[in-house]
């Protein structure tokens, strides 16, 4: 874990710590318009950008309003979804137009579909024309597709051009595009055919065809593949950038691994999210309102469940009354029984995530799973067996029920481990995301069964 | 979620499926080498680190064996755990010698810290001296720290020098490095004072002065900093490599984006299995014996707190006995507690690992976590008040009851929101890591704490 920032240097020695916030949330109230300009102006647009996630939505759109078109656009794109919608409803329609001319076309995208209709409108009509006819074809692809993420901007030669061909291409884009990683090579009608390096660029004679030198493997996407699929793929290959290209091959637009992390920290943070029973991701400005909207919905679904599950318990309140010590272990039964599936769904979740189970056979790895529920669970019962007989004064908890409570355990971990390691394999295949089986929804539902198949076997036993 | 991988293009289209994998183990079985040899000249060596990922053991091996040198260097680095581990032990000293002789340092420190002592030194002694000497610094690093990760291979030019010596640069390089992203300009004793994009090499006269054309704001890290912080850096300034500088900013390697890309999926694996209560990453290949090595420490340790609040509930037996009804509740207070600490748990989990928490003031955030916990608290408190009063029976669960079973749980969900949102910040100061608070461990703790205040309250108002 990151301890502290002294070490690391920004661009100008000057760091975004409580300080400076402090110091600039005051400058604002005076108005010192600029002796902000004067700090601003050393730092990064991210800096910046995160100077704005850390102020109050009003001190930020004034601190945003104070940029000059260039830095507002490399902001905007890097800035909380609160403070974004708040500084896009505040922004006139003049402003945000320069902003969007200024953007590369997958950020134009993300920023044009967040704008109401009447003033996307108005952008998409005021800035350059081809970008506004790539925006209108980007907005059309699903939000976590290849086609939502790419950006139509990129370098290009034809394959009959030469490396001096592509150099004055780099020429041409080198202000425009802060990074150029690769040059990509496309034939008449605009198929891609080959990847040319940078640096071959540097190698190679000015007249040498580009057709000798470039890199004839190609791996690309369609646009309609999965985000997360396509940070697998990046991961896979080690890629910076990856090409999409339409059926015919059709040169679309490329993804750059920046987007990609940012793809990664999402997802990462999704299936956390899933996992602790959160509806969306939290973020550290949203108010204690917008907290408990994320958060109540699934608190009130366990809620209702552990209600039924009560209800389920009073039918047993004949068996109760005879066997007190059975309540005693009801807590056991829950949390092994919960611990024991979500290991076994997280464990799965992270390999559908990954890829990793496509290639294994789902019936070899369900009877792992079994055998690994067994040896637990043959583990588990003979601690709760010694532990109770030793713990536990005998007329409270006699042998005989230390040994169904052996037993009880060793069926609920089999059964909860199994539950867990099938239940994302079956929402998967039905579409659904497959973490939402290691939340909280799942453990509850272990939480039923454990104790159904708990206070049968006690009433069998106990209440002949 | 990934469907499928049929619009994915590989290097030759083929795809690492279900049949290619059964195609090689047969092949393997019968030593048709030359027919393995003729797919797998098809194949990325990322496709084939898969492929070798996926076989048994020995058939890894095997197919290992029969790579070049130079295929070999490229698959080793991507290999899982398990299946390199086991390679290496078979491996002679004189191939792994000729394959880490191939590896950029970064590698190469990661497999020698893998071999035996002896055939390491033996590596250490062949392979090129200069690497060799790279190598021996880098193994003082630990694993996750920006040393750790770095390689020390890079391209530099000195201060003095032209755009046309940078090139010359490049050219020597060309062929040893993969990507080539930037060129770090260096002082005569090595110090780092800029960066040239390779674009910049294209854009101007080859006579020009390095000097004129770097940029001079640095992003640098030191080699003691977290690689969850190079993460942070790398990902917030949306670089592809970040330079690693000693003290007095001499340069002493780079990081590039693929690595970093490792960490956070490593972190993120890392916080999904302390939430999930497992010990280390299971891994495709793991046996039941080595997954229940990862899982069953958890397990155990949940039950045997279990066990503990069994015998704190048997010290309610008399409460018990007189009033069944609240033993229905078990499983209520038992989930709402766990649930709302381990939302509190992971969302503070999360905003510490992306350095979110640093700007923020603890108290004010403590303060906004007890708001939502009271608002979510009423709100539970209201829906358990009317759901046992229509769903119960009367005599079953008095309406004095169900407002104790209200008042309970809005103190529950107070006290355990607040108890998850703490200890991630206690944990932390105490430089431990906090996500070990979104365990198992702490809902097991959340369970005690919310038996004890649950019954105590029935005790009280009941047993007088």
């Amino acid at each position: 874990m990151a301890n502290n920032k002294t070490d690391i240097v920004m661009k100008s020695g000057l760091q975004v710590d409580k300080e400076l916030l402090e110091n600039i949330s005051h400058l604002l109230e005076i108005g010192a318009d600029k002796s902000i300009l004067n700090i601003l102006r050393d730092l990064h647009p991210a800096d910046i950008a995160e100077i704005i996630n850390n102020l109050n939505l009003d001190n930020a759109e004034k601190l945003f309003s104070l940029l000059d078109t260039e830095t507002a656009s490399d902001v905007l794109p890097e800035l909380d979804e609160n403070q974004r919608e708040f500084i896009l409803k505040k922004i006139d329609k003049k402003t945000i137009t320069d902003i969007v001319d200024e953007l590369k076309t997958d950020d134009a995208t993300d920023i044009v579909s967040e704008l109401p209709e009447n003033v996307a409108e108005h952008v998409l009509d005021n800035i350059d024309k081809e970008d506004s006819e790539d925006v209108k074809k980007l907005l059309k692809y699903p939000e976590d597709s290849a086609g939502g993420i790419m950006t139509s901007d990129f370098v290009f030669v034809h394959e009959s051009g030469t490396v001096k061909d592509a150099i004055k291409e780099v020429r041409k884009h080198a202000e425009e595009f802060d990074q150029i990683y690769h040059i990509y090579v496309l034939t008449d009608d605009e198929k891609l055919v080959g990847i040319v390096q940078l640096k071959s660029l540097l190698t190679n004679p000015l007249h040498k065809r580009i057709k000798s030198i470039m890199e004839k493997d190609l791996i690309y996407v369609t646009p309609d593949i999965d985000q997360e699929e396509v940070a697998n793929i990046m991961d896979k290959y080690d890629l910076v950038a990856i090409p999409v290209v339409d059926k015919n091959r059709v040169m679309l637009g490329r993804i750059t691994i920046d987007d990609i992390i940012e793809v990664i920290q999402e997802e990462a943070s999704e299936d956390l999210q899933k996992i602790a029973g959160l509806s969306e991701e939290q973020e550290s400005s949203d108010s204690i309102f917008q907290i408990s909207r994320i958060r109540l919905p699934w608190l009130l679904m366990v809620l209702i469940l552990e209600i039924i599950n009560g209800l389920l318990l009073s039918t047993f309140q004949a068996t109760i009354q005879q066997q007190i010590t059975a309540t005693f272990f009801i807590p056991v039964i829950m949390a092994i029984g919960g611990s024991s599936g979500n290991q076994a769904a997280v464990v799965m979740v992270r390999s559908l995530a990954l890829g990793e189970v496509l290639h294994s056979k789902t019936l070899k790895r369900l009877l792992k799973e079994l055998g690994v529920a067994l040896l637990n669970g043959i583990a588990c019962a003979i601690i709760i067996l010694l532990a109770t007989q030793l713990v536990f004064s005998s007329n409270e908890v006699p042998l005989s029920f230390s040994l169904l409570l052996s037993g009880t355990l060793l069926i609920i971990i089999s059964y909860a481990t199994l539950f867990g390691a099938s239940i994302p394999l079956i929402l998967k295949r039905f579409g659904i995301d497959p973490a939402v089986a290691a939340s909280p929804l799942v453990s509850t539902a272990n939480d039923i069964f454990g104790l159904l198949i708990y206070f049968s076997l006690v009433t069998l036993f106990y209440t002949a």
